[in-house]
């Protein structure tokens, strides 16, 4: 089958916005827009005065972000989260996406799951895609996601203050947990149906192939912060590049990080704190405060329905990892690719 | 090595343009720039009014697009190349590209001379690198690049009027022939320099591995024709996107393409004149303008010194490709990926 015809086939549901699309451009001309998406040599956009344009790009490789013998509508799925994550690590808005895919050759079945899976996705997280290309080659899924936010209006790294709060949404840990947990022992039960995973397992698995990081609530937080990013190598690894761009240490309470029960059930709280404070995968938000802003914080993810949990705070130098004001040893190294012992 | 450390060491030359971009910001804010490139989760872009700004996403995998035993600068510009050509297929001028690679395992050599490459390309395009990712995985090189244009001012697919002429940029079919050509036997003497290659293999091969698009002749081209694109697939491949978005049909004049002397001389003018017609990796453009812009195109092409043909019309319907009046054949199917006979 032609590129052309397999872009045609399965990836050409962008019409599903456009809807959406006119009424944005019939209505309101001063919002960001796509105007033109798949069809030409290109996408376009129009940005109007008073914001900017933020995008990011993440590529998912066999064998390194997942197995091939995932279900390829969770592994579709997987790759969009992680590119609109970096949209909410800015504190922007998803306006769209566009898809370069590598295959090693064409499973019509394949195809059809993973287009799926995206398509749902991209309902889901309510970004359209726009435009990509196919090529031939071991399997490689390229996304790149584009966004808006309003001038000036955006989390960074290197806005940190001294004794800022440090938040985190959602719970951490599980995904990192899940890819653990006896590994492919736990991928191939829930593949293969054959053996019932327990809820909690069922949780962690979700958590890892189907992460749903705070898109809407991301996009009002500019409002009370302008420090944040996505927690996607782990919260010290991340909030690392936070200390290390705004030249600041930090302290974290490792009582206060959010393990959910679930991940306690399979590992027990000891290595739940481990996991939630170096897994990787959590596609949640890190971000910093004035602590001025507490109750705004708490009422503003009660709005939305995102759970947020206060561990730490900013300081002058130095990070400090404490269990009830006593000092934690981590015991996992965060995730790198290319990483060497 | 750590992937940030990865970035840092080879991918981390975007300063070279801060002196443009803070004369951009300064002097005229009403200019599409980049405000933000690498160093947070996201680049970001201003979009001033009256501008649109456009996208492509295209990717190189190794053993398809090229052999990874090629020298790395040379696959470097080569991914540049194909992706800012996508922008001047669509009349517009660069502003910036984002890189994601994959890559098997750090080969340090390689990725100073792909780093040296692709600095060297993004100068001679005078388009800075703004953000991206690296992964481990097989070789996979996929760059986004962005540009702008006035509102409305683009090259499409779909605006051929009967009776305009078909013009294409430079030369054609060398980078085709350049690959056809004792295919690997041509690469290995370029490779190893130990048997020298003639001035017209020569010529091939940089067209091969060093295609140049004509970019500001592009981003000036949208004054006379609203109908374009870029000859990645081949002439009649490419030709024929535009007919059918068109809807329409076209005469292709054989005896008015462009081959140059280069491969008139290493392949004969009969197979030089096939390879023209649907050889690919071009990287020139194909557009339509009325005809009575004729001396205009003309003039505009010799302002930037770039070589124009005008190598047929379009029809109201049906395909015909001529050599002085007669049918000519055609015999060789146009390049594609999972092209299956």
């Amino acid at each position: 089958m032609a590129e052309f015809d397999l872009i045609e086939r399965y990836f050409n549901f962008h019409y599903d916005f456009s809807s959406d699309l006119a009424k944005t451009s019939s209505k309101n001309s001063n919002k960001p827009q796509v105007v033109k998406g798949i069809g030409d040599d290109c996408a376009i956009f129009e940005i109007p005065e008073k914001h900017q344009l933020v995008t990011s790009t993440d590529t998912l490789v066999d064998g390194v972000h997942f197995f091939s013998d995932l279900q390829p509508d969770l592994i579709a799925h997987k790759a969009l989260a992680a590119n609109v994550s970096d949209l909410a690590a800015m504190g922007a808005k998803p306006l769209a996406f566009t898809l370069s895919i590598s295959l090693p050759d064409v499973s019509e079945d394949w195809l059809k799951g993973f287009s799926e899976g995206l398509k749902r996705a991209s309902e889901l997280f309510k970004v359209p895609l726009v435009g990509g290309d196919t090529t031939q080659g071991p399997l490689n899924i390229n996304i790149t996601a584009y966004g808006s936010v309003k001038k000036g209006r955006l989390l960074l790294r290197d806005k940190a203050q001294i004794n800022d709060d440090i938040w985190v949404t959602g719970f951490l840990g599980e995904a990192a947990a899940a890819l653990d947990l006896e590994d492919k022992a736990l991928e191939s039960k829930a593949l293969s149906g054959q053996k019932k995973l327990t809820d909690a397992e069922q949780a962690l698995w979700n958590a890892l192939t189907q992460p749903i990081p705070p898109l809407t609530f991301a996009g009002k937080l500019t409002k009370l912060s302008s420090c944040g990013l996505d927690i996607s190598d782990g919260l010290m690894a991340d909030l690392g590049h936070i200390l290390k761009k705004s030249e600041c240490g930090a302290t974290v309470m490792v009582e206060s990080l959010p393990v959910s029960d679930a991940l306690v059930e399979v590992v027990g709280m000891e290595q739940a704190q481990q996991f939630a404070l170096n897994g990787g995968d959590d596609y949640q938000l890190c971000f910093t405060t004035s602590s001025k802003h507490r109750n705004k914080v708490l009422n503003l993810a009660e709005k939305h329905g995102v759970n947020v949990s206060r561990v730490g705070s900013i300081q002058p130098e130095d990070v400090s990892i404490q269990l009830h004001g006593k000092p934690f040893t981590s015991n996992r190294a965060s995730w790198q690719h290319f990483y060497k012992d």
